[in-house]
């Protein structure tokens, strides 16, 4: 598959790659890292730590070593003493930009309508049981 | 933090539920789901799941649950013998229906980009251990 042409891809098929590119690049750390890296440039490891209030540090290498390896973040060391390490997003990383950012937006904008949503699902489901069924 | 105003989510703060929120939206079933019912419209499970080729049950059961929790997928039983379900996307899931699309279609588009990097890293990196320093 890996030298099919692109037409081929398709994230609804099993076993698709692009079905694994897309739980990566819509996970909510992966939103979060390169939203932070193409508004402000390349940052150091703890910085980014910081930024993403409550990333655990596992969570977030995992993050940070996916994206390098997907080609979306470039990691530098800097030959000093101690060697400084940076992230920052690269080209391809970069044409994430918007499609990552209009999700972010969505989540802040639309917050509301669905805590309603919720409120009104919580209160028709009570307790009772609910199965999907067909 | 339910009756903040819209400007005060934050998904970069821990316990914001708007991070809640963009984990679910980025979510690769919610792109898959959102985007098949936004093309097809009204789908039962069995479709649905017949689509979202080699999704499990329990996955496919939560994700619409929380869907349909978050108001953005309707699920309507029809009075029939035996009762028909049917799933649609509600008008607020309808407003996550560009933001989807361009993540789907960035993961087919750029997906040999993608492949061609992790065959760089993965030749770089070998077996050598690569820790993520600061």
């Amino acid at each position: 598959m890996a030298t099919a042409p692109q037409a081929d891809w398709d994230p609804y098929a099993s076993g698709c790659p692009s079905r694994e590119v897309l739980d990566r690049i819509g996970d909510k750390w992966t939103v979060l890292v390169l939203g932070e890296l193409a508004e402000s440039g390349a940052k150091r490891y703890t910085a980014l730590r910081r930024k993403l209030d409550g990333v655990s540090e596992k969570m977030l290498t995992q993050t940070l070593r996916a994206l390098e390896r997907d080609g979306l973040v470039r990691r530098t060391i800097h030959p000093e003493i101690p060697p400084r390490v940076e992230y920052e997003i690269t080209e391809l990383g970069a044409t994430l930009r918007e499609p990552l950012r209009a999700l972010k937006l969505w989540s802040i904008d639309h917050m509301n309508e669905v805590l309603a949503a919720r409120a009104v699902y919580d209160r028709r489901i009570g307790s009772a049981s609910h199965e999907p069924g067909d």
